[in-house]
């Protein structure tokens, strides 16, 4: 059967029981499963965020994982619920883009719609198929049901994708996708570009220290490093980028 | 054994380490158990709250779960000590409502009172009955020890109840009971009551949209729908109906 | 092979995906442990308080439990990274006084250098050594490879205390070390100082009422108790003590 851990990726919080709810169902159904929460405090609806949290995530779990994403503004509408296969995982959620977004560069071998009626616990609500859809079927899953027994096989998905840095003649143009703990400032810019001489912009400051870890200037010194989501971050030691630079999601950043 | 489920339920949060060092306890006494948090993030000391929570998760759990339930303002008083049998499961806290309020409309079939000489560990602190009564009580029960080898039998108990909602001749009066992460307004008005032609008031507005999930309307829009909690929810989509409408936990809720 | 706990105590929080991509390289590389989170909410960089929320916790788990601990501010550096044993338990981190604070009082009785090249994964960063490096060197453990295996034997640590309370002809002085949910005020002076009589001062106020339980005094009153972690605790009834007092960590704290 392979590894039975299922991790958890929401916008539920944890201050409300819909996480633990998620549980009693995969607990009920998959006994012997391993619950993995990756975050549940995903920004509400923020799909884009999720899948590049996702992408960075999914690749330090081993074969066999299954990974529950319920990021679902349009619970309750006509889009559909999904289990995707890419590299021996299993993804479970719904067809929002998050999917082929956190995935851009893997193959994803085989996609199914799932079938409501395989799946479904007897009182479905409208507004939390995280707990009435989905959790059932990654529960299935993790028990050893292929996934074709649980939908038919789809050829099409959402588009989804995470910003990509433009290219021009002088420069690299890309943006904040996330702000960590810490404030430092993750972009989409590939670390390799972080070369020796490499300017960096972001919000109306200029960084010209170049560095690999954060204690490497003094305290409160402004720097960028490649970063531990393979991209160049833009770090304070022992402070918050984020917050002196007045920079967040979305913020564009420039690279020369 | 049947499952050896734990689940918490407290108002600890998780910055402090007395979830951690309860779940020390658990795994020391009991070390097959599977532990699974309902949340923590009570606000301190709101046992109604809990009781809500509560009421709506241990459903979704298998027969044989344990649900630990530390919601305990009167920690180290005369308040007593319970191991309650509902439906085959058990529940283990302080006798202070929360059961009976969580359990409204069950079976309760046992209850005993701890005996603390029975499973208190070593050190007692009057401070944190979670980490050396309570959770030494869940692991016992946990290994297969029967409930009655943990106490003696109780007749009575604290009593408490989740507020119900009033009848009038021309309205349905409740309250608001939860508001979720989302900014979700859950009430305590049965969700049949939401029938064409309904109208809602909450906090000085009136929603007249009623529907079945929240991207049913615009951006922004508010409406009112039947909840996963199984009652009147007042929603936003895309945005908070608790700060739209300025509601909170116990803001009346009309519907007519 | 004895038990195989792993718990986790860093100040990454739960918004980042760090945890979870540890928790996938401890599954990964030690399927079968039982992952247990003590705190994620340290303070950013605060290695005395990750110091004295371990100091506490660490004894309510059981022989053989590896304590995953990763408050980092030198990640990358030249600071050395460590698993000790003490009292048949594990400890893996950083150098850098964590470890000798949290354990003060305890023997130590094998300290080990990690060699990198050991426990690395392949892609190794210089600023998530939690992922890369101590959460592959905990899952070795936990998998019963000793840990001689995994690095060379170290004589000496970075020093780390926690700050000791001091004797005066007339009082003791002390601290306050974690302000807890509650707002409780969790000091470094020894519970067995608060006999009949005791007077506290607190930032400006005095207090004169001494407690064993928190709803001993009335609503909103003040007092001083021994505290769960030990030590004398200052608190609000169903209030912040915190906030009443103006007081947070290294607030000073006297006692005659």
């Amino acid at each position: 059967m392979g590894s039975m851990i299922i991790t958890l990726l929401t916008d539920f919080g944890t201050r409300d029981p819909y996480v633990g709810v998620m549980k009693g169902v995969l607990c009920s159904l998959a006994p012997r499963a391993r619950l993995v929460d990756l975050t549940h405090e995903i920004p509400p609806g923020r799909i884009d965020t999720a899948a590049f949290l996702l992408s960075n995530a999914f690749g330090y779990f081993p074969k066999g994982t299954i990974h529950l994403c319920v990021v679902d503004p349009g619970v309750g509408s006509r889009r559909k619920a999904l289990v995707l296969e890419s590299g021996g995982q299993y993804f479970v959620g719904p067809d929002n883009g998050l999917f082929p977004a956190a995935l851009a560069g893997h193959r994803i071998e085989r996609v199914f719609e799932l079938t409501l009626s395989r799946v479904l616990r007897s009182k479905r609500s409208d507004t939390f198929h995280g707990r009435d859809v989905f959790a059932p079927a990654a529960a299935t899953l993790a028990r050893g049901v292929p996934p074709n027994r649980l939908g038919h096989p789809r050829s099409s998905l959402e588009p989804g994708a995470l910003p990509t840095p433009l290219r021009t003649a002088s420069r690299w143009i890309g943006e904040i996708l996330w702000v960590d703990r810490f404030g430092n400032l993750v972009t989409n810019l590939p670390a390799h570009l972080l070369k020796k001489g490499a300017v960096i912009k972001a919000g109306k400051r200029t960084i010209r220290k170049i560095g690999t870890h954060y204690a490497q200037v003094t305290k409160g010194g402004l720097m960028a490093l490649p970063g531990s989501f393979g991209t160049v971050e833009v770090s304070v030691n022992g402070g918050s980028a984020s917050k002196r630079l007045g920079a967040r999601i979305g913020t564009p950043v420039e690279l020369r």
